[in-house]
C-alpha cells in the first residue's frame, strides 16, 4: 500500500482541493424525509438513529465525492448514540472508502502502549475474533480508516505502535500540535526554559516522529494538526515540521478565514488539508435553501470552500501544482 | 446524587480496600468453559467474542464484589472487538453498577468543546434518540459510567462540559497529570520558565478546575491520574493537589509496588485509589491454578493486594480510617 502522505497529496492535487469534509452529525440536523426512510426500516428508536445517521451521510458524501478528497469523522458524535452511533459509524467509514475518499477517524486516542495497541486494531486494524472448525483464525477488521488523530501527551510509548501500523500497511496519524479552541493555550502555550511554547517542542516530536515515514511527495504520514484560528503560530510551526502533513480544523464555524487556513500549508501549495465540519453539514442555512436540499446546499458550499482556498493559495504564490 | 469524591471515599472505606480493578480483556485471557457457553449462545463469531467477554468480566467482578470499591474498563479493549465490544463494554458497566461498584470509564478522552459535550453524552450522560408519537423526547443512556479519565492538552474548553455533568449528577473525572508508562516524560517532564515541568502544571490545573466540586470527605471530583511507577513526582504532586482524588495505574504489571503506590494518598491515608488490571485478571498465573480457577485466583490477588495497601499506609503512619 502506497504512503498515507503519497495518497493523500495525489488525491488533492486530483481534485484540487485541499478540503476534508468533517462529518459530526447530531439527529437534530437531519431531514425529515431521511428519518421516515429511517423509521420504515427499524421499529427500534436507536437503531433508527443508526439508519438515519448512515443516510444523512451517505447524501453528503454522494453530494461532495468528486470534488474533495477526504471525510472526518469525529468518533465522539457517534459515540453519543451508543452501538448504533458505532455501527452508523463502521457503515460510514466503509462507504467513503468504498467511493475512493480517504478517511481520517477523528479519535484523539492515547493511551499507555499495551493500550495504544489495541486503539490501533480499533481503528487502522484488525483483530482475532478466535479459530473456526479447522483451526484457523477468525480476524475482523471494524473500522479501517486510512489515517486517526492522536494526543501525544503521553510520549512516544503510546505513538509507537500506530507508526508500526502506519508504516507496514501505508496509514498515517496526525498528533495535536495546537489546537483551534479558544482555550488551547492554557497548556500549549506555557513557555519552556528555553523560550519555546509547549506547543512547540510537540512539534519538534511529530517531526522527529516522522521521519521514517516520509513519501516520495516530500511530506510524512506523521503529521500534526494545527488550528487555523492561529495563523501566526501556524506559519512558526510550518517551518520547524517542514516535512509534515498538517490537519487544519476551525475553518468556517470556528471562525478562521481561508487565508488563515493556508498558513500550515508547504511553499509548493501542499502538505496540509483544511476540515470544515458545520459549515459543509449545514450548508442549507447559511445557503438558505430547504433542509430537503441540504446535500445540494453542501455541494454548494464546498464549491465555494474550494474557491476560497485556491485563490487563498495563489494570492499567497502557492498555487495547488 | 451524592459528589463522586464522597461516594468513593464511602466505598474504600467500607471496603478497606484503596483498589480499582482494571477490566481489560483480551479473547485469549478467557478460558474454555466461558467460550463453550458463549459458542453455544451466538453462532456469529462477533456475538460470541462479545458474549465472552462479557461473561468473563461478570465472573471477575463476581469474585471480588464485596472486597472492592471500584471497577476501571480500559475502552480500547471493547473497542477492539467492534459493536461487539461496546454492547460488552456497556453490559459490563451496568452489572458492575448493579452490583454497587463504581465504574471510572477509562476512555482519556479529549477535544474542543462542543465535542466534549457529545463525548459527556457518551459516556456519563445520556441522548435523545427522537420523539414518539405524543411528541416526548426519547432519551437513552448507553454507558453511565461515574467517572471518565480525560486528557487536559486542550485546556479547560474540553473539560468544562464534563465538569457541569459531574457537578449536576455526582459524577467525577480523572485528569492525565503524570502517566506511568516510561516515555510519560517525553512531554511531561520538560522544565517550565518558572521551573516547573509541565507535568506540575498540568496538576494546578487540575486543582484549580476542582475547587467547585470539593466535597464533605474533602476532596474533589475533578481528580488526577498519577503513575504509581513516579513516587518521587507523587509525593511533590500530592502537595500541590491536596484535594484532587488521585488513580494510580502502574502496580502489578507495571512495576510499581504499594509503597510507590501509596505516595499519593493523602495524610488521612485518603484520596486516592490504586489500579490493577494484569494482575488481577491474570492472577491464576501467579498462584498456579488452572485457567479454569481464573477467578478465585483473582479473588486470591485481590485480598493479597489489599494487604500490601493497608500495610503499606499503615507503614507511613496513614492506616484507612
Amino acid at each position: 500500500m502506497l504512503n498515507f502522505a503519497d495518497r493523500l497529496t495525489a488525491k488533492i492535487k486530483e481534485t484540487q482541493n485541499p478540503t476534508v469534509m468533517g462529518l459530526d452529525p447530531m439527529l437534530d440536523y437531519i431531514p425529515e424525509a431521511i428519518w421516515q426512510m429511517a423509521n420504515s426500516r427499524f421499529s427500534d428508536p436507536g437503531q433508527a438513529a443508526g439508519e438515519a445517521l448512515f443516510l444523512f451521510n451517505q447524501q453528503l458524501i454522494d453530494a461532495v465525492v468528486d470534488l474533495i478528497p477526504a471525510v472526518k469523522p469525529q468518533f465522539a458524535y457517534y459515540e453519543q448514540y451508543g452501538e448504533h452511533g458505532y455501527i452508523a459509524l463502521q457503515r460510514t467509514i466503509t462507504y467513503a472508502r468504498s467511493k475512493g475518499l480517504l478517511v481520517i477517524a477523528d479519535a484523539k486516542r492515547n493511551d499507555i502502549g499495551s493500550t495504544a495497541e489495541a486503539y490501533v486494531r480499533a481503528i487502522l486494524g484488525q483483530s482475532t475474533l478466535g479459530q473456526d472448525a479447522a483451526g484457523q483464525k477468525i480476524s475482523r477488521q471494524f473500522i479501517g480508516a486510512d489515517c486517526v488523530t492522536l494526543n501525544g501527551y503521553l510520549g512516544i510509548d503510546g505513538i509507537q505502535p500506530f507508526l508500526d501500523q502506519c508504516s507496514a500497511n501505508g496509514q498515517g496519524v496526525y498528533i495535536l500540535v495546537r489546537t483551534s479552541n479558544p482555550s488551547a493555550g492554557d497548556l500549549q502555550d506555557l513557555l519552556l526554559q528555553d523560550g519555546r511554547p509547549v506547543y512547540e517542542a510537540m512539534a519538534e516530536k511529530v517531526a522527529s516522529w516522522g521521519k521514517d515515514l516520509v513519501g516520495t511527495s516530500g511530506y510524512s504520514s506523521v503529521g500534526a494538526v494545527v488550528g487555523a484560528t492561529w495563523p501566526k503560530q501556524a506559519e512558526q510551526l510550518r517551518r520547524l515540521m517542514p516535512q509534515s502533513l498538517i490537519l487544519v480544523p476551525g475553518y468556517g464555524a470556528q471562525g478562521a478565514t481561508a487565508d488563515d487556513a493556508i498558513a500550515s500549508f508547504g511553499p509548493d501549495g501542499q502538505g496540509a488539508i483544511v476540515n470544515a465540519s458545520r459549515s459543509l453539514m449545514l450548508a442549507y442555512k447559511k445557503h438558505k435553501l430547504p433542509v430537503a436540499q441540504f446535500a445540494e446546499a453542501t455541494r454548494l458550499e464546498a464549491l465555494a470552500m474550494r474557491k476560497d482556498l485556491q485563490e487563498a493559495l495563489a494570492r499567497s504564490g502557492r498555487p495547488i501544482a
